[in-house]
């Protein structure tokens, strides 16, 4: 994929360090992206704007971050018809549950597909999972990443699996 | 106050219920206001609308009140410079917790002057606390509520206050 | 779409009450589903395959709903590259807060894409709105499905919406 | 405005780092407060005096901060019929959900106007747009500071926005 | 004990009910008590004035009853260097969870003695224990019902105690 | 199994309905039990004694079921050395939260096996589990159970299972 | 008071730090105490012991602090008359709500008199307001300590208040 | 026991250096253990295997521990009959209420015994808590371990245990 299919818009450009690690996900997928910073409540125009012209340009899933009173990915989604991925950002107080449930309980008719707080690359590998449904490359990377997450599940395995005693000597084989 | 100075918006018809009390105290203190039913994510050009044109129609105060991922007090203030009152709405799952935290916890630069979960009273009685400060008969009125408050106490105590044994005899005079 | 491209899985048919709401939309909708019941504790097997065969049977999104300790969502996810919705049910006694952290909290690798608590019309939507960024069909109609909620917020608004001391007279035109 | 209209009350020297924020944005903003210290559990009466005067003296907006069981800005509401707004400051022990709830679920009579854990200066900005519907001049910059948080978000966009691949080049222009 | 040793402050006479269980216990001890209404925030110089009162009218121990942000306990506890018992009483929306935190997380120098949600025979149990390191006929009843309570078990699990299989048998004896 | 090898411990005779469940499993797996009415608190004597006594009795496994503040598993855990199953009680105000983390968070030294809030019938099969280390019979009966389990699902899938369009046509085959 | 009237019992010696603050308390008001180290789970015996005795020792309050699930004050309840007061202790994990739960929610019969999580001076208070029903010496010393919180928090008003523009000149005389 | 009976599987190498404190344990019991790693999400294959070889290769308690969306303990255990023991490691956003609520809360018919968050040490003292119903010399062990903790804490209390003014000086002997 060329062109770009994935918005992200992160609250505040303080989210990025939570972002890199979504990013680098991406990068590695070859999937490319736009990245831009609006925020719900400071500059509610420029992220209406975002959401609305987001399909027309060509994007096809938009994620958002954000944390507190986490209105952001929400505010998209009543902007779009397109898929929203929203991730809930701790905070210095609650946690993160103030972020969790401003943006997964939202009401009926207008989704947030929400992910674990600060989990920025779960939000990419889901945006690539939605991308996988039309293309088939995507797809293809997906599965190849699943083999490689069971490769180094196994790999770590065979470091420090041990019986007492015989530490060292490895297991279920 | 011949003219509305109060906006309240409600995210759903549902909660005009838990708004009577509220809107009672108003009717009471002969503060007129203006009722409306607008949702942050399913009409959100109208909540735009209402909010950008509030103050220029004369509106001092906006309440506004909403369940769940309750974005409706911050998108509303988002587009304005008037004081905004959420009030925080019962949902069926999360007691609550959900609309208190996404309301309160707006991140720096949009406060919303929350109050209580499903305290339509304690919204309204802030209204005009607020506008107490411009209008001398607010002011006045808001104390005798104050006074009113103190004697009804008083009277349920007569009735109630008792040393045991000697029931019905009153104390503390 | 006439071949079925949304597998719904439900831990238990007890959760069926809770699913009408969301297969409602997907009947107004005119999209195919498949409805199953496993449980990812009490028949493990069943619901692995089911995770497994759906890519390659044309599914293209999976929802799974599940109560508690609700991990049916994450272990359907581990098991295909398919989008998972994940639906919490409330159970009796925490108010659904479990069954949501056990969904949303998904380790880095496996993301589930979670909805509000009981929120089975939004997880439908959420499958809809990612369908549509392959079928024009599907978006046209969740175009149509967001003008169709403006307008009963509309409608509501004009039944309910007045200024007090002149009830029934409507505002904001 | 040369004289002062808004009094704040912390419930400890201890709690200055905090509202500094604040005091910050009032400083920016040209308009005069009066700080004071008092406990409304360790020197009630002096608590008590500061509220019942505070209108005589010509505060028109009252903001009162307080940790744990935090009661200060409750107690100063039940002596006032100005608005009072509260700050929960975040403890040691149960992250701020002790003070927020002690201060937003005020009964039903004596409201208090939240706002988020530690957001010292949102409960300024708030102080400052209740200010705003009896002073043109607090009116007009407020509605300054809107467009600069606007500006301010366009720009660190500016810096950050890019598209995958080709970065540093700038979007949704 | 002729004269009234315990005070007993409700916020609102709909508390009644609830503080039944607690009177009970108190009737049964022969343990005199004087009741009052009072709200800390809707009649504060009644509050304040029944804890500066109490001591020089003979009270020993004061237990006070709140629910929401159940301010009472901790406002009488400012006034008096009395021990103050503190009931949170359970409201609509937050479990007591609300009540429970704005009465155990006194700051420094102001403690309540919290006992739990609702535990108005609880609250009565503990004056009676205060009372009975003075009064010995207090300490006396005291390890009666301690005797009681035992024999009350023991007697309930006469007949509910059994082996499967042999339904009625006693064990453990 | 013809000797008692389950001790069940009651924190009162209220909680017999709840325990129901888990009795009728024991029953319907012929394993042998023990009822006994005791409370950690009321009567802690006697529960001392049911913990001390247990093992030269002939018990394997301990399961005690308490609400509110549940001491009662901690207490039998701490005068024993047996595997002790504990069953957290929904109590009116916070849930089942109180009991289930004064069962499951205990110190180090001390542990007890907790299973969900109220469910008792987890608790009996849990310590089914542990018995069927040492009784073949046990052991075969658990494998069975399992085996039942996978038909129910199985069976309710047949009956509920479909494609929308083509009701009752069953899937998945 | 040369004799000692107050028993503080600690579930583990990592715990003093915590209860220094108290500790200097009961040193400054010259009141004797008797300090040991027991664990309701690990030892016991010598936790019953130290209940069973305290009071034909001469104790008249006891004090406990436990985290966790901190059965320590209820099992210390369970076997005296005395009043016992409960000071949850902040663990690694859930930022003290479990020991404060494990010790407040104390079922019908045995109370705790709760602290504050970490307040180990707030229940020194408590226990000294306890004696001061009994001891005139206390009563007057605990007088002295409320007159003396008043003056801190006047002295720390007066090096703070200020308004703004005039900083340093003090107000509210 | 020379043969492995307890099976320890981490959801991720990082957990490790939570575990040490149970292996630790262990190795003091001198009750072999097999240790690997295994991911419910990452590695489910993996995961069912090892569940399902459990049994047949002599294991006779399992123990496994993960973190957020915690499935690993209830992936294992609807795998197998033996008994499950979960530890719910603290993660970075939650406080370990998500890994808690994620292993406790299992539904009907699939235990897990469920210690407390982090508690690992806990986690293998159940295990041989288990084992010592079937082996004798691990009963024996586990008694001594009780005995040891009686000790540890008498010791401490030796060094700590005074009463004021009389500094060093031992009591409750």
């Amino acid at each position: 994929m060329a062109t770009t299919k994935i918005l992200i818009i992160l609250g505040s450009d303080s989210d990025l360090p939570i972002m890199e690690d979504g990013l680098n996900f991406l990068k590695a997928m070859g999937v490319a992206y736009t990245l831009d910073i609006s925020s719900a409540h400071r500059h509610p125009e420029k992220t209406v704007a975002l959401a609305r012209k987001a399909r027309e340009q060509g994007i096809e899933v938009i994620i958002a971050a954000a944390g507190l009173a986490a209105h952001l990915p929400g505010v998209v989604a009543s902007h779009t018809t397109l898929p929203v991925i929203g991730i809930p950002l701790k905070g210095e107080a609650l946690n993160g549950l103030d972020a969790l449930l401003s943006i997964v309980q939202m009401p009926k008719g207008v989704p947030v597909a929400t992910v674990g707080v600060n989990a920025s690359r779960n939000a990419c590998i889901l945006a690539c999972e939605i991308l996988s449904i039309k293309y088939p490359q995507t797809r293809k990377k997906m599965e190849q990443l699943k083999e490689t997450m069971r490769n180094e599940v196994e790999e770590k395995s065979k470091q420090i699996a041990h019986s007492s005693g015989r530490k060292g000597s490895r297991k279920t084989k």
